[in-house]
């Protein structure tokens, strides 16, 4: 494995000190920043994240803030799900779609106010396509990137963790709600969310200055909880079957091709960029779909490419996330496939670095 | 210095097979795509850059082909740069502008025809805003990303290389201008351009299938010129004033900050959507600029983070890039000054991470 080269340009964050000070073995990049991706081993990580509590450095989750009379309007044409019905203190999982219906990110909204959202985003640079979209349909609104990084606190222990800092009202959000909090006289934005099946919450820290105080505190308050720097775990995404974008689905990508149909309200979401495009995918269904597999044999060697499946010869789809589950004893995977062979329990063959697998597509996700 | 983690997600290039092979040691990541940085080292690399010739993976400059009737149009609107003379065969260096005007991305426009342009990017999105555009203003032009990867031939001795395998009339391209060749009967447009002060090409590969036998074939005719596997250099690039987006500059800076107002023609560049921000600075000029600095003492460490410049304890301006220059024994930097501070041979302070240090203005570049 390459080393990563430092710059400017790969941002640093709020706690990438206290990232450092962990002894963070890995990063990705991600919109530019880093992402660390390792701290002791992905399996010792992994086992720690379903056991404990976790403190994630994911300022790279960067936010496009809408504000203004037409901020509402422009997120509705940004997206094929309907929000009308959306209330302040509410957050979305929002496919986002070009003209075409491809998908260009599969972001969080979250709904400030009916004149103020924030994008809370996957790695790509949505700012860009939403501030086009705003200038050339000449709408009245303001697009940036604020000064927000989130850090996630994941794992059984999240809740017991969050209490103590912000007080048992914390107790009191509801899943993918927000609630407003305090620290160190600083309103902050406290949602329950998270990249990890594990429960958890998400703390949107505007203004990074007290990004580390926030961290020293949340380790000091966890001691005897075990907590410890984490990051979002391979594995235990693929088990619950998290979808990435980029790995997962690129813009070729419907979002019903990616299992995000129930995200998607097609008819009523007037005025959706997509929508025309989607409209005829959302009757007919797509021609392949995301699906969990299992890959047969020895640990899987890492998944930098798309895998290629075979039923009898023939390309019927493609692996793009995988890796050796230790708590279900098999390699876990994420796959689009064609219709023809995405019923559950279909033997493919699959191609990986290492040679030819059994692939056996599964009903659904482990966790 | 930590490990990057293999994913999808970072995308894997045409080439990436001989990278691995020439024993690559570290990446950075550019638009989603590995990007090597260092073979034998930063410093072994440079010289070698400059005496003999290398092969450098740069597929992650990505192209946006816009193609249609008003593709010249929409490539108007992006920049400030007056694109009336530019002729089918040219490359042009382009600011693309935001409505503010701040920097999106820093391309060079490539003009296959009237109707169809590839713009060959800096790291962001641009995709995203060119489509965003197009879609707003309802434009009559197809954009994407086609299956093209750039593959640079850099050094004094490329024109001997090249012609070696391209034949004589490669000699024939001038600077910023292209040609179209033939590889294996295969098309490939051949540009004398690249990333560095020391001369060569960039072969734009379309369909990767070719890109290995290409790579192969390069390093088979170059033995006696000793050719090796590069990458954009750090010291080099600094020594010849070639910024980098993303590290000198933002979104928050416009191009006459960055040095680059001799590429705006503003007051002709009727359709730019950034032209109305820019005519009051094109005319007045910017109170910050770009400036090569000079930095005493012995090599900086790596530069990852903006290092504040000072004068008597008054923030003036930061330094971006840094690195040690064997050849000019002394650290060169680029740095944005304020304009109360930005003449030739001003001494400034700048807060490095291992203390202050002296920063003095230049003149010019080294290179």
């Amino acid at each position: 494995m390459a080393l990563i080269s430092p710059s400017r340009r790969l941002r640093r964050t709020p706690f990438s000190e206290g990232v450092e000070a962990a002894d963070v073995k890995a990063y990705t990049v991600y919109n530019h920043m880093l992402l660390p991706t390792v701290f002791e081993s992905v399996e010792a990580d992994y086992h720690h994240l379903k056991k404990h509590v976790q403190v994630w450095d994911v300022s790279c989750e960067r936010q496009v803030e809408l504000r203004g009379p037409d901020a509402g309007r422009l997120m509705q044409m940004l997206t094929p799900r309907d929000l009308r019905g959306m209330q302040p203190g509410q957050c979305y999982y929002v496919p986002i779609v070009d003209e075409t219906g491809g998908m260009l990110n599969d972001p969080v909204a979250v709904k400030l106010a009916e004149d103020r959202w924030w994008i809370s985003i996957a790695d790509s640079d949505l700012l860009y396509w939403v501030k086009g979209i705003a200038n050339g349909w000449r709408l009245d609104v303001l697009v940036d990137e604020p000064d927000v990084s989130p850090l996630a606190i994941q794992g059984p222990k999240a809740e017991t963790l969050m209490e103590r800092v912000f007080g048992s009202s914390i107790r009191d959000i509801r899943f993918f709600r927000f609630g407003v909090f305090q620290f160190q006289g600083r309103d902050l934005v406290i949602a329950r969310s998270g990249y990890s099946k594990q429960g958890g919450f998400e703390i949107y820290v505007e203004d990074g200055e007290i990004g580390m105080p926030l961290w020293i505190k949340l380790f000091e308050a966890g001691v005897d909880l075990e907590v410890r720097a984490g990051c979002p775990n391979l594995i235990e995404r693929i088990e619950g079957g998290l979808l990435s974008f980029g790995n997962d689905m690129t813009d070729d990508n419907t979002p019903h091709e990616c299992g995000l149909g129930r995200f998607c309200d097609t008819h009523s979401a007037i005025g959706c960029i997509g929508r025309d495009a989607l409209l005829r995918v959302a009757k007919e269904g797509p021609v392949q779909q995301i699906r969990p597999l299992s890959i047969s044999g020895d640990p899987v060697p890492a998944c930098t490419d798309y895998w290629p499946l075979y039923a009898s010869g023939k390309r019927v789809g493609r692996v793009s996330s995988a890796a050796w589950s230790p708590d279900f004893r098999m390699n876990v995977a994420i796959g689009m496939v064609r219709m023809t062979h995405w019923d559950a329990g279909s033997k493919l063959e699959v191609e990986t670095p290492d040679g030819m697998r059994t692939a056996t597509v599964r009903d659904k996700f482990w966790i």
